[in-house]
């Protein structure tokens, strides 16, 4: 926090790092986790176990933010609207963090509050670390479950099973699992925050390594990507969610507010016809909205953007122009 | 100025207004403008008139600068190097302005001054305005004899030619003035100014505004220039001069730093196309050094990039790759 009340994303002199301590707890079918490779959740003394339940939990997740996006597309793919709601607070916020700022009346419409933060407060008083979305809130007691992103979506997927849809992708193939995890990894580390540790960097130095980095996986990625079609080859999975809210951010405010600009992603030809396949994907493209992906990045860190101005580009008609990626399909391989 | 001493460059909830007061001396061959078209300059009672002189007068002019870019690459183009001696201050600089911080122990070797304030206060101790490059420093003296920019190169064509190198192009063609005044005029208003527009405006409906006014303008040189090798035809003038020094900013700094991204000047295919024709043209490309560009803005507007860091990129290698606008030469028209 700056001295001027407002919050501070980069520290002098330091590198960005990400805060992974989050709540914890988990929503499960049953006693334990339902995944076989998930063998030490579900039992930690730590972690409190919710049941699935539908209509129990509503969704808090903003359009405008990269982690949140994942758990609306998965619902999304998954097909879980109806067990499931979602609330989706506003692009901006201030230090008290995310607000329902555009719902009527600033209230969200189920649970009856007007910030996030009031979830988190009502279940635990004095929380002291960052109100964050996605988050799962228990709708009757209007508490906090959980805000832990990666293990949210992994739940929707192994836990809610029984109300998938019927033609439900299988995002966690088992047979792919252990390359998966380690791509999921790679692109966490690399991409998903990489981008975080170029603009939120408090030296040259610690945004040069960052540059450098993030640069260096995502020519990986394109290579990767010049022979499959997604992530794993020629099914979609939840590696390709992890890696598209972050690609189709990457021109809007990435290359620009971050400062990731070797190049922008139009001009990696497998990474940004790759993006543009998902983009076109149903269940991927309509969770975007660039205007309140725009205004969050260029509203909210004020000590990068201190004007507050956002951009107008860039030209979104690029999303909705052939990837020609269909040729890498299961037919190809 | 803001109250913690640094310069600022953006005016809150107003748009950026350029101000265009320069010392309005001339150097002239004779006593009058030896331009036929300049009919009211010279004997101006406010302009003081200096006389043509080899060996006379130094050019300061930063690299970083896009308008005193002009008047390195015009003193190029007409083999003037001889007769006028340049001084190139570095790229950043503080509230009192230009420095000489490159050359050794932070001397001009040839002006034996620190800082370009010190001419400019040699001839007005109280001088108000701006310390800008280009600026024309008389040697004996040290002395500013003018920074009035558009009339500096207009002057090293129309009153040095006879020191131009045999061979050096007619950068004023008398048949095409009337159209090339008009296109330097929509150039200098909409495109060389108009990305500062953007990049300081004090508001969102001001920068809102800017990008319009500049994509307009762009379009129109992107049509102008799908079936013209240079803007007025076939042949080389100072208005293409002119455009080069914007333009090959665009990726570097307007398009992020500025905010100008609706595209990127490489997706634009015949402007980019002609901005790479006259990088590779024996005078141009050589006078950018995108070290010297990418630090000036990115460290010297403090007020809209408060971190001072600057971005690696953007690949530079672009301005290397081939343009194909030879066909559209002398020959195809």
């Amino acid at each position: 926090m700056s001295d001027n009340g407002k919050p501070t994303y980069t520290e002098e002199g330091k590198a960005f790092e990400r805060d992974m301590s989050y709540v914890p707890d988990r929503i499960l079918a049953g006693e334990r986790s339902a995944d076989p490779h998930d063998a030490e959740y579900g039992g930690r003394s730590d972690v409190t176990v919710w049941p699935v339940e539908p209509g129990r939990y509503r969704l808090v997740a903003a359009r405008a933010c990269p982690w949140a996006n994942r758990s609306i597309i998965v619902r999304h793919l998954l097909g879980l609207e109806d067990v499931i709601s979602w609330g989706a607070p506003g692009p901006t916020h201030d230090k008290r963090s995310w607000t329902f700022d555009l719902d009527p009346g600033g209230v969200d419409p189920v649970l009856g509050i007007e910030r996030l933060q009031e979830a988190f407060l009502n279940r635990f008083p004095d929380y002291p670390k960052g109100i964050t979305v996605p988050a799962m809130v228990e709708v009757e007691t209007v508490q906090v479950v959980t805000n832990d992103f990666p293990w949210i979506t992994h739940d929707l997927f192994f836990e809610w099973r029984d109300h998938h849809r019927p033609d439900a992708p299988d995002l966690w193939p088992d047979d792919l699992r252990e390359e998966m995890e380690q791509v999921m990894e790679r692109v966490f580390t690399e991409v998903n925050n990489g981008v975080y540790r170029c603009g939120f960097a408090g030296s040259q130095e610690a945004y040069d390594d960052a540059y450098d980095r993030l640069f260096t996986a995502l020519d990986w990625l394109e290579e990767r990507l010049t022979d499959r079609r997604y992530l794993m080859g020629d099914r979609l999975t939840e590696a390709d969610v992890r890696l598209f809210t972050t690609l189709v951010r990457f021109d809007a405010v990435y290359h620009g507010h971050f400062k990731c600009n070797r190049n922008k992603l139009a001009e990696m030809p497998a990474l940004g016809g790759y993006a543009r396949d998902l983009y076109q994907t149903p269940g991927f493209g309509q969770t975007i909205d660039f205007d309140q992906i725009k205004a969050h990045y260029y509203c909210v860190h004020t000590d990068i953007n201190p004007t507050g101005i956002v951009p107008k580009g860039p030209d979104e008609s690029v999303w909705h122009t052939p990837h020609g990626r269909n040729k890498l399909g299961r037919d190809a391989r």
